[in-house]
């Protein structure tokens, strides 16, 4: 028999005759002999009625006592996904995060996963229970109740998979896969059957809409292959694993990735010396505020500017952070420019192969599109341009890289 | 510092106004110096809201997954009301059942306690925290999540009391404390300030209103002092506890109890041998319905009438069992009558008094009430009587018993 982990999104357990479309999948799934463990969102939009419910009580929510409230809407999802199935005639138990062995640090919120126990959920496959997980949450140590943050249902399906030496790992959700641009801005966007989990990783936003980074960062790790498909049709998904074969066949771009939660921040004239970027960008790391591309320009009488992106609702608190730092160091500007976007070309094939970087510049030059900064990864190409453009930019460069074409 | 559990009931805590309103009054409590372990229910309708879902996705929920669904309820209540305790600057904590300690047997849907840890919970006192805790719920050895069934959260807080050998036990709820009757019944009933174990479990229904019988057996066999008020005024309300003063100070009838959720049945022409009483209870016990009273007739050439009450709304699945067992024993015929109600007179001090039936006969005679069926306790006369005479009789009892006076 083979084992596999599933996870079904909020919107696809969203109200009670959706729940009963999924308990189908999975009776279909069983049917074909596969062993099952799901983990589930909270109902629709549950996770935001409860926190709601506790601003009415208070401004700022206690950490502990939000995760213990939160975690809730998963047991009652889960409860339901369960009872839904025995009522089918599939032998079937649901669990809390505790329950299914999901042990996390105590960080409040965006807990991280320490360990998993997997006894309980190996327990009941043997039984031939069908085993329905609350996901997003877990328990530390003391048995006190956390959540995972962003992403967690799909992390917690992600580390299921990893203890349980699954087969694989799908994520259920309300789109069809990963294509090779957004298909909101570029239409002609084709839907990839594979892709690497570095290639899913530089999808950053775009990629987002469909798992959080850290879910992907993690099935990375423990080599769990991830297939991305729409709970709502039976179309093939994408399927995200980390094969070689797959790797070395295709020596292209693979997709085409844009961003326009982007702000810019320059420090004019900073004194060239040591220790100065350490002073900077150490607080902004300590505040949680991610710094995504940073550039340097050559020192002209041991002055220089230092440019860096942060996402633009980190704006202000890095503004709060970094304009005191650059007036102790007697930088005399600090400069933030909201109006950005970043658009990427990302394949896996683009370290061995040239030329990638010289097409992508003059697909944004003949469309009119100007280039403010240049950043690149092993397998990304990254513009800096008018966030007014981006959309066009995608166009441009999915066409000129022939995405559309199979 | 003195310690003491309460416990507020669903309509105590049903809107963020009245969490609101119930954590004011715990922090006045705190003020006074005592120590607080505070027990909640769901908020307002939930779990008939959430049993409602569960029967949207099935006619016959499974009760594990029922009671893990149920058990979020007060979760979130108790989240809800330690986040507002936090917010007017009081350190508290809220625990699950499971965190609590409260661990019981396997019977979902009704489990029972069977112990407390309360490690965890003396350790958030110690650390000068108000413990908020989810009633109604427990854990398993197994860990998994079971409820307590009726009286649920009235029991969580009597067990707490006395594991954590608290001074006493407060139970907030939407009615004033007991009166000597019904108030709703007999507008002239008064508040008892006091009133003993033995009395309340008398009470039956009429006491059932204001707490689960279940709750004051336990506060009674762990001799701990349970309070019974409104949470919605500051009127004094009812002390349940075991004192020997005040029974041998008060010697007379405390209270009248009436019950019209009664139906009787009776089995005409039962053999008279040993064994047929077994026969014919104990698959009754086993289906868990209670039998009330029950009296035999002197044998008539060895044949009897059996009669017995039940619950009126046990009254279908009894007559389902009693009647194949009757006609196994060769009885011709079983009745079922469920135009009837009890009324009964309640005083610790009957027992060492005499004239209690005589004059309480005499009262029901005088308005013209007749008597079906007589039964007593050690501190309880019951009449069994016309449904529609209920009220009447209850007034009556109350007028010739002088209890609206003090």
């Amino acid at each position: 028999m083979t084992l596999i982990v599933q996870k079904y999104g909020g919107s696809s357990v969203a109200n009670a005759e959706r729940i009963k479309a999924v308990a189908s999948r999975i009776v279909r799934r069983l049917e074909g002999g596969d062993q099952l463990v799901v983990v589930v969102s909270a109902m629709g939009d549950t996770t935001d009625e409860l926190i709601d419910l506790a601003h009415q009580m208070t401004d700022r929510p206690e950490a502990r006592e939000m995760d213990l409230l939160l975690s809730t809407g998963e047991i009652v999802s889960s409860t339901l996904l369960a009872m839904t199935l025995k009522q089918l005639g599939c032998p079937a138990v649901a669990l809390s995060g505790a329950q299914a062995g999901i042990g996390t640090d105590r960080r409040y919120g965006r807990a991280r996963i320490l360990k998993v126990n997997p006894h309980r959920i190996e327990r009941e496959l043997a039984a031939g229970n069908a085993v329905i997980v609350a996901g997003f949450q877990g328990i530390t140590e003391e048995m006190d109740i956390t959540t995972l943050g962003r992403g967690g249902s799909d992390t917690t399906a992600v580390a299921l998979a990893a203890a349980l030496g699954a087969e694989r790992c799908e994520i259920y959700t309300d789109v069809e896969g990963i294509h090779t641009a957004d298909p909101r801005v570029e239409p002609n966007a084709r839907k990839l059957p594979e892709i690497s989990y570095e290639e899913m990783l530089e999808l950053a936003t775009y990629g987002a809409r469909v798992m959080h980074n850290r879910a992907v960062e993690l099935g990375a790790v423990y080599r769990v292959p991830i297939y991305v498909a729409s709970s709502f049709t039976d179309s093939p998904g994408t399927l995200i694993h980390g094969g070689l074969t797959m790797m070395e066949q295709r020596n292209k771009v693979m997709g085409i990735a844009h961003d326009t939660n982007v702000a810019r921040i320059t420090i004019r004239g900073v004194p060239d010396r040591p220790g100065i970027a350490a002073a900077l960008f150490e607080p902004l790391g300590q505040a949680g505020i991610s710094v995504d591309t940073i550039v340097q320009n050559a020192s002209v009488e041991r002055l220089t500017d230092l440019t860096f992106t942060v996402s633009r609702s980190d704006l202000n608190r890095s503004l709060e952070i970094v304009r005191p730092l650059a007036a102790g160091i007697e930088a005399p500007e600090v400069l933030a420019d909201t109006h950005l976007a970043k658009v990427s070309i990302v394949g896996s094939g683009m370290i061995s192969g040239p030329g990638y970087a010289g097409r992508m510049f003059r697909a944004l030059y003949e469309a009119g599109i100007n280039i403010e900064l240049i950043t690149t990864s092993e397998i990304r190409i990254t513009c800096l341009i008018d966030a007014g453009k981006a959309a066009e930019a995608v166009r441009a460069l999915h066409t000129a890289f022939e995405l559309e074409q199979t």
